[in-house]
């Protein structure tokens, strides 16, 4: 069977990209990052859908990315906003993908694994650079010339299999594959018992993405917070 | 003043880079990462090196690639090797320049730095991929598409001076910036005092640097192990 890293951040996107993977016949490793983030029910969440997607092994990542500061998801002093803005906003991780590709390559090339899977989306992206297809083609060349398998002429090929779908459509995908997406959670500021708050940028995207696909939205909120949901 | 991230290890080629990158007028940012190395000595080197070069401030960065194994500088379980061997050596840590680059990128963003140095040496390379011209010119590639700074047109740069030199030409370069070499730890297994053990890859690649400079080596070596230095 071949092996594949695949980065689980708990997530709607990261969720179905696994299910996909799997799908494909891969022997899939997980690999989930905490980077410092403030919603570590994230966390838990991806755990609970490596243990459901029948992952080979799922390993958490320490990252103190906190530590250089400069993002709402990452710095308690920078607040998550309620009301999306335009361009690049606040909850941008400088160089999030770049750095989680890499630690991805690393294990990837220990595990003897050569395909990476990650759930980019330049549809529904938010605004974030490294969410495109050609910052996708960069990195493959990178990795391609960064690492041993490489040199070797043993191709290792980067899947962003969402790229180029909506938030429906990657929910539909899901939904075909049998995922269950209760146990996902997507809000960037979740309580600890992984209830979403309704009103960041990425509930609104996941709410939407449910209503425009047709399919009842399994996602928990808040108490309080769901009376302001629209 | 225009402000550079330096990766510095604490050996003797990065002390060179900031040597080179200060010459250069720039306001440097150190960052060291303490990817789980047996050496910590390299990384009391790299303060002592920051100090001594005036870098505006020095960031130890600690990312747990040790978790990940593969490779005799993190995993105790691979022994380092004192005889050379053709091809990637064990000493080889995996996706190593691509992480460090990458979390050194995200600090870049943040700072709203546009200069990355970097001490990659492709002569005296000991076989690693990830030191070669190629290597570099595709992270520059990938910055510029990866971040906010790159998509807005604020072009990022990746700097590899010693890219193409010698270790002797670099050990030149130095002495003539005035870097005095003795701060600086290059042994794979310095112990904790920071002596060298004079007889891995690179405590040998950097006996001849010094001897092919014509200049007095500062290293300082464990005693019962000088005895058995050629």
């Amino acid at each position: 069977m071949k092996k594949a890293v695949v980065l689980l951040s708990g997530g709607l996107d990261s969720a179905t990209v696994l299910a996909v993977a799997r799908r494909q016949g891969y022997q899939c490793h997980a690999l989930s990052l905490d980077y410092g983030q403030r919603h570590s029910a994230e966390l838990q969440a991806a755990q609970r859908v490596a243990e459901q997607l029948g992952a080979a092994e799922h390993r958490l990542f320490p990252l103190g990315l906190g530590a250089l500061g400069g993002s709402a998801l990452t710095d308690p002093a920078i607040q998550v906003p309620q009301i999306a803005t335009e361009g690049i906003p606040v909850t941008y991780v400088p160089a999030r993908n770049t750095i989680l590709l890499s630690i991805a390559l690393g294990w990837a090339e220990i595990l003897g694994a050569r395909h990476l899977f990650i759930g980019v989306n330049a549809v529904d992206y938010s605004g974030y650079p490294d969410c495109r297809p050609e910052f996708i083609r960069a990195f493959q060349n990178l990795a391609n010339l960064a690492t041993k398998a490489g040199v070797e002429g043993d191709r290792i090929q980067i899947h962003a299999p969402l790229i180029q779908l909506t938030k429906a459509q990657i929910i539909r995908l899901g939904a075909d594959l049998g995922l269950d997406y209760a146990a996902t959670v997507s809000c960037y500021q979740a309580d600890p018992q992984g209830r979403a708050c309704g009103q960041c940028d990425s509930c609104r995207l996941r709410a939407q993405g449910f209503a425009a696909a047709g399919l009842p939205d399994p996602t928990r909120y808040a108490q309080t917070q769901t009376k302001k949901h629209p």
